[in-house]
């Protein structure tokens, strides 16, 4: 399916279906904290292989235990429902 | 510190301390099977990192959702408490 | 592109398309030596990603900087087309 | 052996030592540009190895096939050796 960017009303209803992601505009964001680094380093393992899967690719920021990952579609200037599915698919993993 | 081989006494006592490993002699054994390849691989890299930080390594094996891992010391011809210690250390990660 | 058994015909000039690997019938297999274990597993995960992309899953095992790598479609008995596509794709990564 | 902080001496000749790192005073800094993602993260998987066993973590960033390392000895307050080193070890790597 071709993703498509958000409207102004899905992104004011956007926060109910994933909330546990900052919305702000042309992205989203979400921070983890692991235990430690080898925690962490599995979990962005996992969402690297489901991105590539997807060919949409997050920004990932790793400190020792804390992951932040950012999603936007650059492409097409902003949210899409790619970066929706994708965001979904990252909360089912950890 | 160094490792140093179990005696044959060791050996009848470790199965209460790593129950989920199959005790061979000269090496011990223990099967995962996850959800899918992504959480297979999630943990096969976990394990990775702990063992390069032990300088221990596994003998892996991989198909899909499946995962084996094989201990043993080459170098010193059998089951060391270096074994143990990174069968122990495994069995917290997941 | 549905994946196809390979006809024994196709086996026959299988070795020419992929000569590092070995074919045996209803599977191929290639090994690798790397330095360490680090560049052995960075190898690892690239062909993870390759394979999860490709929802064709290798049998994989290594030991510290060796890995071997078994290719087959158990869904259809044998060797297919998905198996030689994702054996030059793996030929082309490291 | 100890991290020790580097003297201003030390940071004024560091430049040749590592010198496809930006030295900023308090932290040094490397890109990398990969041709694709599975490259790029087969790259972050080695470091991430590398810098578990030193236990010492890079700040990581990465977009696609970019990948930005960023490494500082926060407990000590600036660079270290412990940062050359990882640096060093990192440039062997790729």
């Amino acid at each position: 399916m071709k993703p498509r960017l958000l409207t102004p009303e899905d992104i004011k209803s956007l926060q109910a279906d994933i909330p546990e992601w900052e919305v702000k505009g042309k992205s989203i964001t979400r921070n983890w904290q692991f235990k430690n680094f080898i925690d962490a380093f599995g979990f962005i393992t996992k969402v690297a292989m489901l991105a590539e899967t997807k060919n949409h690719h997050p920004k990932f920021t790793n400190v020792y235990s804390m992951v932040k990952i950012e999603l936007s579609t650059h492409d097409l200037g902003g949210l899409t429902t790619l970066d929706i599915e994708l965001a979904q698919g990252i909360d089912n993993l950890d």
